[in-house]
């Protein structure tokens, strides 16, 4: 495990430095300075999760077979090319939320110089992957298969950025807008396909697979990413900052979290008219109110029951489905939401 | 020939109802209306040179061969792809120059509900190159050479675009970086591949030809690109804004013109001076100085030689071009840049 991160990190170099020899460009010094300063920057300071998730389930489709080191080496070159889309999406997400910090780094917009050549790095983000691809992929007979991917997850992950910004429209803060199905929408395009389904499909089709022999996989990973992406929602308001390693926002930034739209369902008419005068604004006594109705409506005992049920109804599923890499993944996002878990009730009992 | 126009502009409207019906995304109402009036607003409403060369091209391909109506479909959904193209880059580039108006209307992020939601539009806009073009070329085997193409060009795009970016960086105006190397490689990265190239290309791909044989139709759009651009440059500053339809604005936006590179080229040290003091401030005052400076160094004059000695060597080289659609570029070229002298020389005289 910790030798699959160490090999996936040496091919970032390997990938950075051909990206920076692009024969289709000819370079200068500033030019090139630019673009190593900006992969830097944001390509591998994340967590890595997609990249090493699509490591581990291209490991595990070999089934104990060898797996040779040029293996290796292409795995982690598409693997990096799913950090290189989630870096892609991030900086120009940035720049439409106004965000300010990224992970624990001035966004790269707001760094000096930058600015709005951000949105032009964005592309050039975009276009390293095309790149890679074609450098590594071009003999490969699924070839055209990884690019019709990489366009079709790229298209849902605007259009669920786009439902997500036309829903919170700037000066038309309209909370009868969300519902349990905006909600899910927004979680399934914006987030599910590209961070969950792409590093699984890139494992099959690395394996030989014909992708419409697994659809069913899709669905199941849309289910899980809900699953993972209702307990970000809890945390976002309930969680201890020290664990999480961040201060929530939701409320304040009028975001279609999960518990919103359960209190939106729960709540009476009084309690309903103190939502829509209190989400979405920055002052902290707003935020305090609407804390403190989720408590009225114990979002925290629904969250739990949730929770519950969830688990049980995704774990029956996983393991009874027929892709081994769907049950490795499942098992991946319940490791991931049990560690979250043990290190917060560690915190309150200290 | 209007009546090819004719047929392209029906095509437009088959291609936004099939993109509204994606079957790779959930619509929903507001979603669907926020991308028709995006893609109105921001793709047909240019003059359609691009795509419109593409057609010809094609059709001069043919040799007199009778072009079906599906063919004529197919090609002129195609040319859209390059639209589309053309409509991405310019949204996001408005972005980032700032600019207030666009083909006779308000910047798309510029109107009113749109902002920053418009780099997501610009993903979309550039997403969907994609979808159109796997819905009607993924059977034809031209198909991966067509993405390939469409990568290659925007990755070139943007990297021209960065160059052009980086050497006006906010607050380090330095003239000392401009120079004719530095004009062509803008010219030929940012427009060059993507305005010239990409149309002939695209015909060459339809007709079933491999690109890798007509290495040699690069270059010489290139040179025919620069031509073209150093006119432009020309009546930003000396045309009649009457003929251009614009005012000029290259001196007070520091562009790397080639009026500027000629006159940095020619100066001596006191004529430097003044154009280190003048270039690139808003003041009309500072723009007449530097005006009155390509006067003295008579650029008029310089322009007309150099246009002159280009027109004959391009002539030279087109006529004897293998291509039959190099020729046909030419020729367009020529013509466009000869209607934009003759209404010149009417105002003149009137």
């Amino acid at each position: 495990m910790a030798d699959v991160k160490s090999t996936f990190l040496k091919v970032y170099s390997v990938l950075k430095s051909e990206l920076l020899e692009d024969p289709a460009f000819e370079w200068t010094d500033d030019s090139r300075q630019w673009v190593e300063q900006m992969l830097d920057y944001n390509v591998p300071r994340g967590n890595l999760s997609r990249g090493l998730s699509f490591m581990h389930s291209f490991i595990s489709l070999k089934e104990g077979k060898e797996v040779t080191d040029d293996e290796i080496f292409l795995a982690s070159a598409l693997g990096w090319c799913i950090e290189w889309l989630q870096a892609f999406f991030l900086v120009l997400d940035d720049i439409m939320d106004k965000s300010h910090t990224r992970r624990g780094q001035p966004c790269w917009f707001r760094v000096p110089k930058v600015g709005m050549i951000a949105v032009n790095d964005g592309i050039l983000l975009r276009n390293h992957i095309l790149r890679v691809l074609k450098k590594h992929f071009r003999d490969k007979p699924y070839y055209v298969h990884l690019l019709d991917l990489f366009n079709e997850v790229e298209f849902q992950t605007a259009s669920g950025e786009m439902i997500d910004l036309i829903t919170t429209l700037e000066g038309e803060k309209d909370l009868s807008k969300y519902s349990i199905s905006v909600y899910h929408r927004i979680v399934q395009y914006k987030s599910a396909y590209y961070s969950f389904y792409l590093p699984v499909a890139c494992a099959l089709l690395m394996s030989g697979e014909n992708l419409e022999n697994h659809t069913d996989v899709k669905s199941i990973l849309v289910e899980m990413t809900i699953y993972f992406q209702v307990q970000d929602d809890y945390l976002d308001c309930f969680g201890d900052p020290q664990t999480t390693g961040k201060i929530g926002t939701d409320i304040e930034d009028f975001k279609c979290s999960w518990l919103l739209v359960k209190a939106l369902e729960l709540c009476n008419e009084e309690q309903k008219k103190v939502l829509y005068e209190n989400y979405g604004k920055p002052d902290p006594a707003n935020v305090t109110k609407v804390k403190a109705l989720y408590k009225e409506l114990d979002l925290q005992g629904v969250f739990a029951e949730y929770q519950r049920k969830s688990y049980k109804k995704l774990t029956t599923s996983a393991e009874a489905h027929p892709s081994k890499v769907v049950r490795a993944v499942w098992r991946s996002i319940v490791g991931r939401i049990h560690n979250r878990q043990k290190l917060e009730n560690q915190l309150r009992k200290e």
